[in-house]
């Protein structure tokens, strides 16, 4: 295993360290691991929690900041946090008004969300939450009954989080959170394995001509194992069931996410979008955002996937809106 | 060779037509490939452009637009664009005040700029340039006479192009480029090779247990290979030779940049930058500002880079000014 590591058990301590390190003006950790926006709690506002296994980066505690998240809960690598961490940052982050939490289809974060969720409750604070479920490629998997949490989860956050800065109330910021979901479909696929640190071996086998198609993020199995293609036949793959499952339709207007794994260089991200754009466009599908990057990660793996989300006035404004994080900033 | 691909041969077309249609409110592609700013030229302003090989991403594509670049010339992956692509983004973004070039040491880079140039200047366009050269690691190398270009790059863009939008004149943004490249310097490793897509097999072989400290980003060699340290050790071995080289002394404070290679998580990113920072406070070296990410790849290479620049008001006044580009955005 080669990694820029001191240890596999300090790895995900000393990367919040570091992240600390490099944007104190934004972030703080607290005891047990949460990242917290530094001015959390502000009085009156919603505050937007999310969380899971390390190792999806830059999620969760890359969004963190102005205009996203009021706080994260990372979990070791590729490990469902715990409930202490949920509850420790919905106490830490609640300003009166209430928390959302935003939980990716996986059974621990569920089950934990839903435990620290009772736990706050009993400490008098309103929490809701909502379950993305993004990724059309498996009815259930490894990890999760119904379909797995993925690149959706980040237009949620950056959506939701705009809103609730905007001083949206909880269930005005609930319901927009569960139409991101209602609107958003995802799907993967991986040319590798990556290797999580504790484990120190590939957590799958791939031939040297052989790619995953409909994997999820944790590596876990998707629609079938393949011989290699190109590019272009790649991103039809990908972008035809994500099409076809809302499905979204002519006239549609799209935030198009190609997202990256990890061990994917960006000039290949762009080659599928260059394919994408021609598919929207040969259904009458306009493109009326566009992100393109490492945005949520399984580690180094190398692959992509594609996200769509349909927009409206509402999901475009939020979108736009000003984000100061660590990993995500404009507008400010 | 596994990559998301077409061909090799349409690998940098596809991805500046991917690019296009991403960020077209941003860029646009001119013949022979030229990343332009789409507001370009813009009269009485400085016209700033650079330029090298593909593969150091998101050089320098992702860096054109307000505050930034003004034209990037990509060349093949790890090849010297020619002199036609730099006379093209001359042309192209003259807006009377002159054209500077920014330009990192490496021997076919330097010859076609200063070509380029002189065609320019037999147009009748004012042209400088200032040859990036940060990298400590060796005197000369595979592809270089004196330093290598890198991490200090993306800095000297970065604080040129906001000069150059506040409206300094040529000699002016000229100075400020050589002040970049006169206080920053860097170093990077490698854990893994990368593979150039035309080759089709990785550029050198690193045996399991081992890494290269001082590579450069084509992969070309460093100082040595040795056995692989933890990430603390790793800091400290280029994170020395840095500090003393300038040297950067108690007092100076600094941007401290954590580059990745292009294949190594954030989360390892993030280790070295606070090992980095622990370095720096043990030197009465106060972090500045804090850069952390891929923005200066070897393609899907395993590894980090470190770079410092010395901060004064000037420098750090144009690193925290607006900027809007594919890649790098904020206070916009």
């Amino acid at each position: 295993m080669k990694k820029l590591i001191n240890a596999p058990e300090t790895a995900v301590d000393q990367e919040l360290a570091g992240m600390v390190a490099a944007h104190g003006d934004l972030i703080r950790v607290i005891e047990p691991n949460v990242v917290v926006r530094v001015d959390a709690p502000r009085p009156g506002k919603v505050g937007v929690i999310s969380g899971g296994g390390s190792g999806h980066e830059p999620m969760h505690g890359g969004y963190v900041g102005m205009g996203m998240l009021d706080a994260a809960c990372p979990g070791a690598v590729f490990t469902s946090p715990v409930p202490d961490q949920m509850l420790a940052a919905t106490t830490a982050v609640n300003g009166g008004a209430g928390v959302l939490h935003i939980v990716k289809n996986y059974t621990g974060d569920i089950m934990n969300f839903e435990l620290a969720a009772e736990m706050a409750r009993a400490e008098g604070i309103e929490v809701s939450s909502v379950v993305i479920a993004d990724d059309v490629a498996v009815k259930d998997s490894l990890y999760t009954a119904g379909r797995r949490g993925v690149g959706g989860t980040v237009l949620a956050e950056k959506i939701v989080g705009a809103a609730a800065e905007a001083g949206a109330d909880l269930a005005t910021v609930t319901a927009l959170c569960q139409k991101v979901q209602d609107n958003v479909r995802s799907m993967g696929m991986a040319l590798t394995s990556c290797t999580v640190p504790a484990a120190g071996k590939p957590t799958f086998e791939l031939g040297e001509d052989e790619m995953e198609i409909g994997i999820g993020i944790h590596g876990e199995p998707g629609r079938t194992r393949m011989k290699l293609a190109t590019a272009d036949e790649i991103t039809e793959m990908l972008a035809v069931p994500v099409l076809d499952d809302l499905p979204f339709k002519q006239g549609d207007s799209v935030l198009a996410f190609v997202n990256g794994m990890g061990g994917t260089p960006l000039m290949e991200l762009y080659i599928v979008f260059n394919k994408l754009s021609q598919i929207l466009k040969g259904r009458g599908v306009a493109i009326g955002r566009s992100f393109v990057g490492n945005w949520i990660t399984s580690l180094e793996m190398a692959g992509c996937s594609i996200t769509l989300l349909r927009l409206d006035d509402e999901l475009t404004r939020f979108w736009d809106a000003p984000v100061k994080t660590p990993a995500l900033r404009w507008g400010i």
